[in-house]
């Protein structure tokens, strides 16, 4: 064995920018381990496409060692991206029953669920993969069945938070497992990757018990109201409090929204959700039953175009007609950069006459990640030799830094990684050292990765002032304009108002063409790039807008 | 006189969505006056859009008739259409002294300054408009000078709030007369206009002074470190209270950001900011004081990009380089839709080492608006027989609705508006009666008005999947291709990796063609619909993607 091979090595391999989120590789010698593998959403500036990926390369290149995937939990942004991982390289994939429900699902829409290699486990489980064991350990998030990852190397274990929560009352499953995370943090940690997404916020999270209160509440005060509540769908405590306290006051649950019906359904076949018999009915039964004896759960939390609450509020649902009857929950609070899309459906829902109740009204959300004393207690258990901060912005990261400084960990045993950076550990300790291919590819349509800088930069164009295709036929021979130029244009102004404007391009054009046969330039690029250079002076002068000129010159 | 003229009319023409606050036209018999006229900025949807200003069409029908227009205060959503309503009519302008200020800079920069017919009042002044006269009354705001209106009529005074909050202890400046809005309540108001921003907030807003300790506490425990503190550029008092605690912490203050020095500029001169002599510097002078004697005052407060404040934090500012000896604190809230930009350069300035605070950390903002409490004051002061909620999106109009019924006031007498919706008020009562033309007119470049629906709707085309132009010459007499078709796409994808699609759409193009030709089909408009239907058909099996397909096809 090479001295090389005595390394451990820790990389985080990319996505949307936030490390350790969409797939984290663990590395010994001719071993490898993948945690988690997400999908991002695209930023505004990557327009057109449709979802992000990590970038494989770097595993792609190693396929014959990986040993593993080792899902933590049911979430996009932790198994999202496990298709696309697959299409690419034959891995076994690890995961709870609940996680690889929901995986099954998605593995089916892309025609892999009868080629995938997945491994049902359970909390406590421990799966040998290579020269590495891990074992899966209960923590508390917004969906069930979610673990951390105890991962024993030869240099000792590496602890991998996954998201959580400590929830001391959690809904109808156990409590984190921190006597399991006190033994392994007793018989010494070598490293802890802990997530860092609520490490602004002090204190304790709440239990999700005590939006089960909130709801009871709710119920209580509004008995002559149709109820409609919205959550995320893989909230499947959430569900469950809704469903009970549905039947303590007599309703009935009707469920709509794609991702809803797939994800509660695939809960109840697990049995995650417990739905008396009779306590759910399809959404086409409604008219069977008066307005106040009905509860209504629904996509569309994050105000999502199309969603089942959109189409609600914007009266475009086929079974559903909004009015002063109705009461509207947002059991969920806005992702960063989604408040004016869930701003812009409330406002509708008000116009229609509905009740809205939110987080800023009454309790009716908890977050699923541990606030800063949950952190400390990870810490504080685990007691670590080295730390990473993962999951979050460069802020959390940072933060997250400062809380482990409090608990007496020195700075330099704390890594802040970033996407693609090695953190490699030996005999002698632990170190950055270097970069393999990381990052984020994008899907657009079936496209993997054929979606890039260029094409983006062009739709940004193309989407501040549209375009102008300049087409003309020459005669190179003769050195004559033989039709044209023709003046096309997109996105640019109202025509019916610029046909002056465009005669003038024209003219400009023409004149441009024609100088350049006068002089014998026939070259086709150079004649293109003076007629771009023309126009697009011609008119930032007179319009101050800079639309993309696209000349097509043929030869007959 | 016409009956028709005895009625008294007011009505919110538009701009961003938001009644009431882009412009009002308050209408009796021949006499019309008009109050504020602000800009919005776009929606994400309106693709390449610079502002959006208020529709003009009615006031242009009625400009004999218009007596002046009353500016409440001198922010960007009041007064930043003015220009554009100056080039159309030709009508007195009537603001406090720092309103006209900061107007004069805009109407500078459009040329309009020298003709433009400004009147300069103060909190106090009554201007007589045709048969209405305008009281202009002292409030408190985010920015200085800014005023609620009482605007006497034929059938009673209309209140017309502005943006205001109550400050028991301003900065530099007065308290809101509340005793001439008790003394205007008490002889009778016909109707209150009354913003809504902040409706959902108990309680009542912090006053400005608040921030003004914080800030010291921050000064104060920090006399290592450089700091680096952005606000809005319009607010003068917080701005004021930065110098003043610099002087008293032996600091110099150090502005930069376009907005920050036009705006500060002109309050010095008005004397709306005391800076004592030598208390503020150039930018250039930075490298002459240490760095823990200064204090840089900066725009960027909203993450805009290229802002002074993005580029610090990018490493892209001439004169302040970034590093761990620099506090910076965000002294506002990110305005809704703001958020990720606001996050991105946080991120930034810790990736650089600085430190950063913001109201999550320490209190160093407060709103400028009024709350419920506050709100309820408003009401209780004038004692309106009709009310109409405005500024604020429709929940919130709702809301405000909601509050005033629980100071008394009838469901019957509260007017729920809409932009264009024209409130009618006579003898025998209040009522909505029709609408005028309203709305919002998006201002790209120099065009005002030449971007629309069609346009906004082919830029969000182009920005999702590119295009594809087709290009080809053909002979009709003939029958025959002559030449092409080309192909060029742009927006689509990497095109070196997709030659040989490009190859079969070149293929199907030439397929479509000739097949026209043969069946006689050598109408233009028939073979470029047909080549689209192929071509997007096509495209959309094999890529999941439909890109604008723009066939020219020409005859020589």
């Amino acid at each position: 064995m090479k001295k090389n091979d005595e390394t451990l090595r820790i990389i985080s391999l990319g996505g949307l920018g936030e490390i350790g989120k969409n797939i984290t590789a663990i590395e010994y010698g001719e071993d490898i381990i993948l945690i988690d593998c997400g999908l991002g959403f695209p930023d505004d500036d990557m327009l057109g496409v449709d979802l992000v990926i990590p970038d494989f390369t770097y595993l792609e290149k190693k396929q014959e060692n990986i040993r593993g995937l080792f899902l933590t939990h049911g979430h996009e942004d932790h198994i999202g991206g496990v298709p696309y991982l697959l299409k690419e390289l034959d891995v076994p994939v690890y995961g709870t029953r609940l996680t690889l429900g929901i995986l099954d699902n998605k593995l089916a829409e892309h025609r892999l669920d009868t080629i995938a290699d997945l491994h049902c486990v359970k909390a406590g489980d421990v799966v040998k993969a290579g020269v590495f064991s891990v074992e899966f350990i209960r923590v508390n998030h917004s969906i069930a069945d979610a673990c951390c990852l105890a991962v024993k190397t030869p240099y000792g274990t590496v602890v991998h938070s996954g998201d959580f929560k400590l929830d001391l009352t959690p809904v109808e499953s156990e409590m984190m497992d921190l006597t399991r995370l006190g033994e392994i943090g007793k018989k010494g940690v070598l490293a802890l990757l802990c997530e860092s997404t609520n490490v602004e916020h002090p204190g304790y999270t709440m239990s999700e018990r005590t939006v089960g209160n909130s709801l009871d509440g709710i119920f209580m005060k509004n008995p002559d109201k149709r109820l409609i509540i919205t959550t995320f769908s893989s909230n499947v405590h959430r569900v469950q409090q809704i469903i009970n306290t549905s039947v303590k006051y007599g309703r009935k649950v009707a469920i709509t929204g794609r991702s809803m019906l797939n994800i509660v359904g695939a809960a109840i076949e697990l049995g995650y959700i417990n739905a008396p018999q009779g306590s759910i009915i399809d959404i086409n039964e409604l008219k069977r039953y008066p307005a106040e004896q009905i509860t209504i759960v629904t996509t569309g939390s994050q105000g999502e175009p199309m969603s089942a609450l959109y189409r609600i509020a914007f009266s475009d649902h086929e079974k559903v007609q909004l009015g002063p009857k109705d009461l509207v929950v947002i059991s969920a609070n806005p992702i960063p950069g989604n408040e004016k899309l869930v701003g812009k459906i409330i406002n509708e829902l008000f116009r229609k006459g509905a009740s809205v109740f939110r987080d800023s009204t009454v309790e009716v959300h908890v977050s699923g990640h541990a606030c800063q004393e949950e952190l400390k207690l990870m810490h504080a258990l685990t007691k670590p030799k080295y730390f990473m901060p993962v999951h979050g912005e460069y802020r959390h990261l940072i933060q997250h830094r400062e809380l482990a400084k409090t608990m007496g960990m020195p700075e330099k045993n704390i890594f802040v990684s970033e996407i693609g950076k090695v953190l490699e550990i030996d005999r002698k300790g632990a170190r950055f050292n270097g970069t393999v291919p990381s990052g984020r590819v994008l899907v657009d349509g079936y496209g993997v990765g054929d979606v890039g800088n260029i094409v983006l930069r062009d739709r940004k164009h193309l989407s501040q002032d549209g375009l102008i295709v300049v087409v003309a036929t020459i005669d190179s021979d003769e050195r004559l304009l033989l039709s044209g130029p023709d003046i096309v244009s997109r996105g640019f102004v109202y025509m019916r108002e610029a046909e002056e404007l465009m005669d003038e391009v024209k003219a400009i054009a023409a004149d441009t063409i024609n100088e350049c046969l006068d002089n014998a330039i026939t070259d086709r690029a150079q004649m293109k790039s003076m007629l771009k250079d023309d126009l697009t002076k011609f008119l930032y002068s007179r319009t101050k807008k800079k639309p993309m000129i696209l000349p097509v010159v043929t030869g007959v």
